[in-house]
């Protein structure tokens, strides 16, 4: 099985601190993510200051996993002439990468959603720092799974069709 | 080298079909991909009716690679209360399993944006007669590539930043 069908979402992490050469692998699926005329219109912030995650850990409801991660990341959205209105789909074909690289990786992993919602980028902002036309898109919670956790099978043959639209 | 670092956009294909078994991979792939509170905004339609490939070709400067293509996705994005303003980000999310799947299936593949540009949407919804609140998110060229296409790496340390934003 594909580690594409393995990835879910993990919210509680073992106190162990993520190898380098890991983090590294996954900025690297997370940059060969495609992007609107190859805008690449990303940067990215490596958290693994504890007092930086647990402050994180407030930026929303679903932002609890923060407190027991070990790292995360967080992909910034960058201002792009290129393309503007596919950004966002760029951003999250990057955050995507990196969920399935920590699962190639034996990594636990959460995607909590920042962007576009104000309250939440605020926070992020506020946390660290961040002004201008930068803006924080997502923060994925990254750490050793502290239990293992049962794959769901998603797929419903009933979503698919075929040559046309409905029935 | 995991697939996601293979990945690329191949956009002139064989006259070869693809085997049934691998579009249900792709769909499956496609269905385990995270959302938003677990909405699951989509549906997808199958497109292997070359005289409906065609047509689609004509969507955009970028929809030629729909002349070879033997099949496309198109996933469609769906009304959804429970968190509507992070459907792009879910739609985005399916879109890159399936490139990926494709990539660890031998298949060449490449995303054509169409959501949320008007012109793109309007052709794509007069050619498959699609109406009301579902919208075709992108189309996903798809079939065995006429040509080996070299790995282009596209890590960038200079766009990594530690704990903190900037410098």
């Amino acid at each position: 099985m594909s580690f594409i069908l393995k990835r879910c979402s993990i919210r509680e992490f073992k106190d162990i601190a993520i190898e380098p050469e890991k983090i590294t692998a996954l900025l690297q699926a997370a940059m060969q993510a495609p992007s609107a005329k190859n805008q690449q219109p990303w940067e990215f912030i490596v958290i693994d200051d504890k007092s930086i995650l647990l402050e994180l850990s407030k930026t929303s409801a679903g932002s609890w996993p923060l407190k027991t991660a070990t790292c995360a990341i967080i992909p910034m959205i960058m201002p792009s002439e290129l393309s503007p209105h596919f950004r966002v789909q760029d951003l999250s074909a990057a955050t995507e990468n990196i969920l399935l690289e920590a699962t190639n990786q034996g990594l636990g992993s959460v995607w909590i959603g920042i962007y576009p919602l104000e309250d939440r980028l605020s926070h992020v902002e506020n946390t660290l720092r961040i002004c201008g036309d930068a803006h924080p898109f997502s923060i994925i919670a990254l750490g050793y799974p502290l239990k293992e956790k049962a794959v769901l099978t998603r797929f419903d043959a009933k979503r698919v069709h075929y040559n046309k639209w409905g029935e």
